[in-house]
């Protein structure tokens, strides 16, 4: 690695982390479980395949519209699990607090945890609380991790391995909303239309997805790093590419005015309620309207295609009909999104 | 609860956290996994007995006589599951960062965190990376979450239902060397015999006990609140209670001396390297002579013993001959010890 220090960059989701991650603990940690590096590691246990992810948040503020960290950090790694393929079952809650922390904030948020990890249908089994002097950390961080059983028949979804040319790429929703919500708390900005985050438990839109008849290769929740750099990640050193129609990116107009006024993408922008599914040509406009029925994915479109023509990298068709490549995200736009 | 704000004390592993678990997250997370209050929690997956735990590190300094914080990282929660008589498997880690920090400090500790996890026959499977700005964390923390079966014979290890009058307490090695430890670092203190953190991965020590043909009621590792936190809540509610031999519980002399100095009693000390098991009545001097072969319990010993005379309670009795109630840990003698 060139850098010497870590910058906010290594925490983007994009190519700094992804440098950081194969560098560091790749080279380190390397094992086969791992070396997938998807959203959450297929193990197994006497005989039993689980799934088992980890995920640290240190979103800022811990309350903001739509939600509060503990909602998140729940719904985060329900997520993580449930585009594996698995099922959600049991998650543990680790809490580093800062000293003066109010406790009926720390109440409203771990009432908040209980109430997504019951929508979800998973429990809460363990949990652990440091607490550090003022000014150690920024108010409160959580660590959720989780485990759940993958079928046998699920088990290609995390590699990705079945995708090929002709899958039709769909978007369960909206783009931007959660990370243009925490930014217009940040900023005090009072759009003309509330933009709420979209967090949420998404398993129930993945089982839904997976119960329907439609052959689906890939699933990936768009966090950091936004759906760019997901879907760059999803070609990386394959035979394979993928094209995205501008026109067909569904983009609130309240947040895409911010996004004009700040500069931002809202291809690179962190969703923590929507999901990016490669699905078998044929299958995909069944699964669409399948989905639209569930209020969670109900703005499902397809977005684009696997293609031959374009191996390893990702184009979009804009809306004047011009090519564009969409590269993986480069430094950060808006630290501690989640 | 009646503070309205966090304390330090209730990250101590004493009182006050005890009533936060058990207040807060107990009240909202309620369910028959997290309510036994283990170190690690039993679940069942597709059949499949498990044990799930986590644990995050905000040890400060980072590095310290006789380890790191990765180091610590992977064998603090290596010990959560082996304490809870399960076989540990795998491991996520997840990694908070102030900016600035020196990649090379961090590789250090990643490459630890892959030694130690080599030494204790775990693979980290996931991770995950948040960056935070400067003075937003102090250096790093880190989160580690843990797996592992747990056979049938093992499940009353982590209840502790078998514990009963007449049984022995048997501890594996001095008390103290890991807070000691850390003090030293952080005042600077030369003590004439260095002291080292005692933080090792213990399922070579579960593991060999749990073969021993020895009959094992039940095992905790010793960390926050310290031995007596630890064997506070052991009979809490019970019908039994225990009483201990001050002159039968081992502690280094530099150790003892740094105590003195600054009016810290052992009993109340975090290490991360020792357990205390309770035996059955005639098994115990065989598995002591069997621990002391291994070098991480060389020094195991038999301190004390379950009795019928003091039920809830831990007395102690004193060199001269006197007795002693030993209450859990009240307040924080030493905060960001793990």
């Amino acid at each position: 690695m060139e850098a010497k220090h870590i910058l906010i960059g290594h925490g983007s989701g994009g190519r700094l982390s992804r440098d950081l991650i194969r560098n560091l603990f790749v080279k380190y940690f390397s094992n086969p479980f791992l070396d997938g590096l998807g959203d959450a590691s297929l193990v197994s246990i006497r005989g039993s395949k689980l799934a088992f992810t980890t995920d640290s948040y240190v979103i800022d503020p811990i309350f903001f519209p739509g939600g509060n960290i503990g909602q998140l950090a729940v719904s985060g790694t329900v997520n993580d699990l449930s585009v594996a393929g698995a099922i959600p079952e049991y998650l543990t809650a680790g809490f580093i607090i800062e000293e003066g922390l109010s406790i009926n904030d720390l109440e409203r948020i771990v009432q908040s945890m209980a109430e997504e990890a019951n929508r979800a249908g998973v429990s809460i089994v363990a949990g652990d609380t440091k607490v550090v002097k003022k000014g150690q950390c920024d108010k409160l961080f959580i660590n959720t991790s989780g485990i759940g059983h993958i079928p046998e028949e699920r088990r290609h979804i995390q590699s990705g391995e079945r995708i090929e040319t002709g899958d039709k790429i769909l978007l369960t929703g909206t783009l931007g909303d959660h990370a243009i919500a925490i930014l217009s708390a940040r900023e005090n900005l009072e759009p003309d239309e509330a933009i709420l985050s979209d967090a949420a438990p998404l398993n129930l839109v993945t089982e839904l997805a997976l119960q329907t008849p439609a052959d689906i290769a890939a699933m990936h929740d768009i966090t950091r790093g936004g759906l760019a750099t997901i879907l760059c990640e999803t070609c990386e050193n394959r035979s394979f590419g993928i094209k995205l129609y501008e026109d067909k990116i569904p983009v609130k107009q309240s947040v895409k005015s911010i996004c004009e006024l700040y500069g931002f993408d809202p291809l690179y922008l962190a969703n923590e309620g929507k999901i990016m599914m490669i699905v078998k040509k044929g299958t995909e406009d069944h699964l669409c309207s399948r989905l639209r029925e569930e209020p969670l994915s109900k703005d499902a479109v397809i977005i684009g295609e696997v293609t031959g023509d374009y191996p390893g990298r990702v184009v979009m068709q804009s809306f004047i009909g011009g090519m564009r490549n969409i590269d993986m995200l480069s430094g950060e736009m808006l630290p501690r999104i989640c």
